[in-house]
């Protein structure tokens, strides 16, 4: 081995012009200083360029400041997808502060939680959230400064703040001059899991991982120059993917959507061009059952990315018989929301098309920026074999994982341990390299000694001309341990049996995976489209 | 202001899960795992897959870590563009070395200082320049190991290593458990500057420099995925400007070319679908005066990116009638190559032609992963004013700059003074944020205490329809100090008199600019098309 001093350890350090923190908020920086004119967000009536959002954010920050905001302190917002949220993204961590974005489905008791535990020294709130943020403030001990979004598009709720956003940020300096953070290791923002069981876990995020998930998407997704994106995914579900940095970097448009409709998207993808926006499969569904009357018009091609459960095929055949092109990914609030992704290959477009929905409906690979990814046993952390049916949990490691769980060390550690992210998701690993999910550790159905995925059953269900939407969770049994229990909403005018559901499943799959029991009825379901498969638990074992 | 403790900053640090050093190296990795069948390299009859070239960077770190090479040692390439060359863009670093590809147009001598202060222990040497290598290792106290690339597609030149690259790496383990850098600080290859002046300095980049560059690239000329790209830069031009790294990020095709030929151009066009190619503006002239026969058969859009020096109208104008979407960039050895682009408008399209290539002929914004660019008084570093006229030099700043100079920390710290890298180029600032180099400290003319930009009057010697080339540097005058001095090569059968030049140039710009004197013939160039102004001025001096 060499055995001389290294020359390149010497007189080549670091300093202020050969290095710099990696941060999102240069993307606005930039895209303010070069496309100044151009659109950056529409809402409504409102159409911001790059130069007037970004100096909007300055205020917000300034304003921040001058109110004692700063380094570690927490700015929470309560809003769906208006330009308060997007600017919060860049105008909070601006001062140094984190921007900590709440589902806005959740109840006054969990908002209360997370303000507690977030320590929010400042919360947005929109006019609809007034009553329930009322509520959840009364339950905390130290009321945070509240300021209102006051939206015209939106009627009812109250102002209940000091002041609204508008003139909070007046006070701000356009000019204000921010900084980046002295360590790109430092957090930017704070995400809770939805925690369906126990309390929500806060995900903090640091702004290099910031930065880079913003161009990992733009790598994965190919987004080019100023795509014009429309706000489907909440800005609030990981930072909405990490979507409002990945839209600065490219100087493209926000478009704001208050309420997931089919008729709102198929006008917004109509009159603004939009050519890109995410949405989980059950979103898709939505607009491919719309009326082809609300479709109409749509000539231009859009891009749409989906993850949150693996798109059924028949979703997938849908929306591309629609000229829609899918990109399946997958990834949790621990990753910045997307951290995988089904990687197509060319060839593939000469196969069936039952055979591409197969081939999409898998997760895929690591995305550009993510360093590991890797099905295997949760115990000793070996690989499993690549042969599409040894079931594992699913790692990840590397620059797209969390910097950890808030105020809770040992969840941290747990979830480090071994050097891997444990996802708690079981996959498969196929021949090519391409993961397929199974299902949640948790939702997966042991019946007389075998593993019976959840999803697999669902795709079944999804097959049936009749089904709209369907959830399979375990109902215990004394015979089998557990048995699988349907959920099912049928498409309007639909009539089909219990029996017939049953037998539709038999001709389709293994028989002991089929359903013993089907419940019809409307599927409960999270803020981010997720079904609540902890609620069907329950309902299937009453 | 806050004075609580930051909850923040505990029990939330770096660990393996959630942290990796950016290196270029997770690309060949990913493509090679992910399009393990696609194609990564063509040279004459090779095709190579992801697959395949992965496997052979891997038994080349192998066999040089088995002949004792390991972390800060230096690893020496004199090649054209051949494979070899691009394996060792991955191959070298793999061990921990540093990769130093060698300018192939330069003499014994200077070959010998760079071999000698490099420190090199291998040197990998193409037949072609066996002779030159062979009488810069008599020049030189410690010989390093030589490793022959002995390319079938070359005639001539001597063996002169212990043995061939082929033998070398065919020692070496196809499945070598490479490691990523301790620190992403870590150097990655040195790159010595031209030098037209005193010793060359050899620049030193690191990992994360040349991940983020290689993303750069990505995403400012919008690449999308698998790019077939046409080696017409040298890759020992800062690393072929970070482009080996950018194609296999993307999964790209490497089309190499040994000699930057007009027809070899057209037919690596035409016959691999090349969609992608970078070149001086000097080689954009050359394809433009091409026989129109030459360019038949091409359908196909190809993006084009220039630097080097800007690119005159008239040379816009050609590659685009031919369909050809020129890029403008710039930057220097010390900044990766470009870290400046000339972003384009869509509204600028409207423009006329001769106002496009004017916009297009500007250098531009900072790259997206650029921190910061300014034009300044180099005295005081205080901004020039956005006028467009006011001339200052140009300074960088971030994680687009290099790491430093190898073993001159003096130079190094004069060159970051103030914290921004000094480029010695001189430029003036347009009212929307794009620069426009003017000038080489070195190259401009003053005339009457009057600054004369010798590019501003080499862009109207190109207007001329006989001119081919054209240099201007300054002729010592004693009434004057200096005068400009025009050096030009005629298109073929083109007859035109010294007066009708001057004539053309008084017609076309302010008198005092215009060239007092004509001389024809053709111009010495360096390597990468630079034209040897050095040469000239003392020509002109004679």
């Amino acid at each position: 081995m060499s055995n001389h001093s290294n020359p390149y350890q010497f007189g080549l350090d670091k300093n202020a012009a050969n290095f710099s923190a990696l941060s999102p908020l240069t993307f606005i920086e930039r895209s303010a200083s070069v496309f100044p004119n151009k659109t950056a967000v529409v809402h409504q009536n409102i159409r911001r360029t790059w130069s007037e959002t970004y100096s909007r954010c300055r205020r917000l920050a300034s304003a921040l400041t001058k109110h004692g905001i700063g380094e570690g302190d927490t700015v929470a917002v309560m809003a769906p997808n208006v330009p308060e949220v997007f600017e919060a993204h860049f105008g909070v961590p601006m001062c140094g502060a984190v921007l900590n974005a709440l589902n806005i489905r959740l109840d006054a008791e969990a908002i209360a939680f997370i303000l507690q535990h977030g320590e929010a020294k400042v919360i947005l709130v929109d006019r609809e959230f007034s009553e329930v943020i009322s509520k959840a403030l009364k339950m905390i001990a130290h009321r945070p400064l509240v300021i209102d979004i006051d939206d015209p598009s939106y009627e009812g709720g109250e102002l209940i703040g000091t002041m609204d956003y508008e003139a909070f940020i007046a006070d701000g300096d356009a000019d204000y001059q921010w900084q980046l953070p002295e360590d790109e290791w430092d957090a930017i923002t704070l995400n809770y899991t939805s925690g369906t069981t126990g309390n929500p876990k806060g995900v903090v995020y640091h702004h290099r991982g910031a930065y880079l998930n913003a161009m990992s998407n733009i790598v994965s997704w190919n987004m080019g120059q100023h795509p014009v994106y429309l706000w489907t995914l909440p800005m609030f579900h990981c930072n909405g993917w990490c979507f409002p940095w990945s839209i600065a970097a490219s100087a493209g448009v926000s478009v704001c959507l208050r309420q997931v409709r089919a008729d709102a998207i198929y006008d917004a993808i109509r009159d603004e061009k939009v050519n890109h926006f995410c949405g989980a499969p059950i979103v898709l569904n939505m607009l491919n059952n719309a009326p082809e009357e609300m479709k109409a018009g749509i000539e231009h091609s859009v891009k749409v990315m989906t993850a949150g459960a693996a798109p059924p095929a028949a979703v997938i055949q849908g929306m591309e018989a629609m000229g829609f092109t899918v990109t399946h990914v997958y990834g949790l609030t621990e990753t910045y929301g997307p951290s995988v992704v089904c990687e197509w290959h060319q060839e593939w477009n000469d196969r069936t098309d039952e055979e591409i929905a197969r081939l999409k409906s898998r997760q895929g690979v690591r995305a550009p920026m993510l360093d590991g990814l890797m099905v295997a046993n949760p115990d000793t952390l070996e690989p499993v074999p690549q042969d599409g049916e040894t079931m594992g949990e699913v790692f990840m490691r590397g620059n797209l994982v969390m910097k950890g769980y808030l105020k809770n060390p040992s969840t941290t550690e747990e979830s480090f341990s071994g050097g891997w992210f444990h996802s708690g998701d079981l996959a498969v690993w196929h021949a090519d390299g391409y993961i397929e999910i199974k299902d949640r550790s948790k939702d997966i159905i042991i019946s007389g000694g075998e593993n019976i995925s959840s999803i697999e059953v669902e795709d079944v269900l999804y097959r049936n001309g009749d089904v709209m939407e369907a959830a399979v969770v375990a109902r215990n049994d004394e015979k089998w341990g557990e048995v699988p229990c349907a959920f099912v909403t049928l498409k309007d005018g639909a009539e089909v049996t219990e029996q017939e559901i049953i037998d539709f499943c038999r001709d389709n799959m293994a028989n002991f995976k089929a359903p013993k029991k089907v419940v019809f009825g409307p599927l409960p379901k999270t803020s981010t489209g997720k079904i609540q498969k902890f609620v069907l638990r329950d309902k299937a074992n009453d």
